[in-house]
């Protein structure tokens, strides 16, 4: 790359920049009503990785997988020092929006090239490493759980067993990366530190008119995988007192989880997203349901007591539906808090850019939620018109854009001088 | 096929050959828990027509399909005159049932075998050609709407509109007929009549110890396939009063489904046996529901009012989910008779062979639901353990079996000899 010095360009240059190439990403699977389809090692997301080492190997940084298939862009000033790591993940949602997660790994590779610049510029060489990242199978859609790249990256997740998770067609993990040119080895980068900075999906910012929300804490939350059993008969003949009727049973959970929010007000969001209905015939009734149900509150007492009401339900739907409902896989988490001086230093960096900012939960996971747990990580959030999240319709003006790459950049300058140290 | 005379043989070796055939007909798909699983045009249901073809074509047997895969054996003594039809379907739901459809198929197969030896011993020629068929695509687990195949025979259905149906992966019945070499030419022959022998899918003959089910009618219906439109969206972080949760409607219908069925009592069956759900991911409030909702009764006008009830139910649940319900088909029959002559035709041979005998009614439908509409046509059950249906713990014992081919061939016999003319 021949640029000019990086002293020497305006902040609209590199605004320029920011939103040239993330028009560049969002081409990546995009869809006719302007968002993008692009779940985990699908073609376009393969493409747009593809895309993303080329961008980083021309600039000087060295590109490789982990045995999970996460992607690192590596800049080595300092052989054997750890990296702080910045990025979120490029895969979607089927039919999902084109801020979700690649603007983060966008904002982390500008922010990583804009200090590579200036580093160079001045000859200093930092404390740390810096290392873009692009989380693998962050949104889960494919492949759950979500969060994988980034759970068996913390050692939350075993990786033979992330390894071998298929999706609804019986494809593995280990078979996608393989076919994807996505299958590394090896565990990644040692990380000094990690930041990541994502639309809201929530509304608070751009009611507000606020620019920046410092991330604090995660919402709790409580989610249960749960298997529906019944018997398979006739639609038609079978008559109602022997059947046992899974698809009843699971639309029964569906209806709970909607009562306990309503129960509980704003402070508690629940939902079923999914549902595998075997054997899913219109003349069958279905012998087994397995279902996501997730409940979560910015108040682990409410956490507590939505899931006791939970139980109840259960107890009174297996009876209600003659089925057997079980917990296939439950978990769960309190009031998830980020490392105060993360807030308190990206305050810090806000006020200098003169960017209006607020403290704010986030109620969505992240790559972050588990990285919190091993580095010292900070969160971020720019805004989202109405909220929108996990639709084509998710919007984030320029400006937000813009602004949250510059507070990004002056984070993680901060953070490769060993700031969270 | 080097047989001893058809009058030679013992009541005991025309057993043995009906269960040695439904022995070697049902490892067709057959699963470790002793059903099937043979969905049209799956490998399985291929190879079974094959089995079916070979076995036909040894006896003398012409075989062909018509243009939308219903396979024919037609024996023709007299050129040009019509063809007495006797058949079901060797299609079976996924982990369905060994019994369903294919011991109608054997069954029709045994008494026009026998038919054929008897009036090749006697030298005489019948009133009525013969022809064995297996109806494409009875099921409907794969391709909807079920009964394809009789639907297209008997011009309820278009012909092009069947071929052009895919499944939940996109494969079309053309294509699958063509893979699987069952796409013919041609209407299929002209039927002069016809019979179908089935399980009883209920438990009436099996508690009241009775051996045939004389076929009067078939419940009244009410089938929708209904669309629940809502909005993609985060599961965790929207706002509860923000979402439209079609996932949600969509329990709410097959919640009230079962209220409609518990109103009414016993002489209401509803269900709700598929929902196809958009996107399924864990993480996002579903933006699309297609669920298949039916309404059965031996009363019509019960249909009538749980259809208003169901009406009055959908407005509600639009509102309560903040999604749309439409109706993207709906299909309706009342009360519909059998010839009734063919009820006492039937029942005059149960009597001269001794078995119990009781008229009844077919919640289910079957391809004679359709046929009966052009042709004069006769339905006959014998009893299922339990009554259980599309369940691979479907059971026939072997004596209702043979008593059912017996009763069977008898019924052809006279509908060969012209009695429903």
């Amino acid at each position: 790359m021949t640029d000019p010095a990086y002293s020497q360009l305006t902040a609209e240059q590199l605004d320029t920049e920011v939103l040239a190439d993330f028009r560049e990403l969002s081409r990546f699977g995009e869809t006719p009503r302007g968002g993008v389809d692009r779940e985990a090692m699908t073609a376009p997301d393969v493409e747009q990785r593809g895309w993303l080492t080329a961008w980083l190997t021309e600039r000087g940084f060295r590109v490789e997988c982990d045995r999970v298939g996460n992607q690192f862009g590596l800049y080595t000033w300092t052989p054997g020092a750890p990296y702080v790591l910045l990025g979120s993940h490029l895969d979607s949602q089927p039919l999902g929006g084109k801020f979700d997660g690649a603007y983060g790994v966008l904002a982390a590779a500008q922010a990583a090239w804009r200090l590579v610049r200036r580093f160079e510029e001045s000859g200093h060489t930092p404390r740390h490493n810096i290392a873009v990242v692009n989380w693998f199978n962050e949104e889960g859609s494919r492949f759950q759980p979500s969060m994988m790249g980034s759970s068996v990256y913390t050692g939350k997740m075993d990786a033979d067993a992330a390894l071998k998770t298929v999706d609804l067609t019986g494809v593995s993990v280990a078979e996608a990366l393989e076919a994807g040119g996505a299958l590394g080895t090896g565990d990644g980068p040692e990380a000094a530190a990690y930041a990541e900075i994502h639309i809201e999906q929530g509304r608070h910012l751009d009611e507000e008119g606020v620019t920046i929300g410092l991330v604090e804490a995660t919402w709790a939350a409580q989610k249960y995988h749960l298997i529906v059993t019944g018997d398979q008969s006739h639609t038609g003949s079978t008559v109602i007192s022997d059947r046992h009727d899974a698809l009843l049973g699971a639309s029964h959970l569906v209806v709970a989880a909607r009562e306990i929010a309503d129960r509980f007000g704003p402070d508690m969001h629940t939902s079923v997203g999914q549902m595998v209905i075997e054997p899913n015939s219109p003349v069958v009734v279905a012998r087994e349901v397995r279902l996501h149900l997730d409940m979560r509150s910015p108040d682990e007492s409410l956490v507590a007591q939505a899931d006791a009401l939970l139980h109840e339900r259960i107890a009174e739907i297996e009876e209600l539906a003659s089925v057997r409902i079980e917990k296939d896989t439950a978990h769960s988490w309190g009031l998830l808090p980020y490392d105060p001086r993360g807030v308190e230093l990206s305050r810090e960096v806000a006020e200098e850019l003169g960017l209006s900012h607020r403290d704010i939960m986030t109620i969505a996971g992240h790559d972050s939620t588990n990285v919190k747990d091993v580095v010292p990580s900070v969160m971020l959030f720019v805004p989202s018109v109405d909220g929108v999240s996990h639709n084509e319709g998710e919007y984030t003006t320029d400006a937000d854009l813009c602004a949250g790459v510059d507070l990004f950049t002056g984070v993680a300058a901060r953070l490769v001088g060993g700031a969270l140290d």
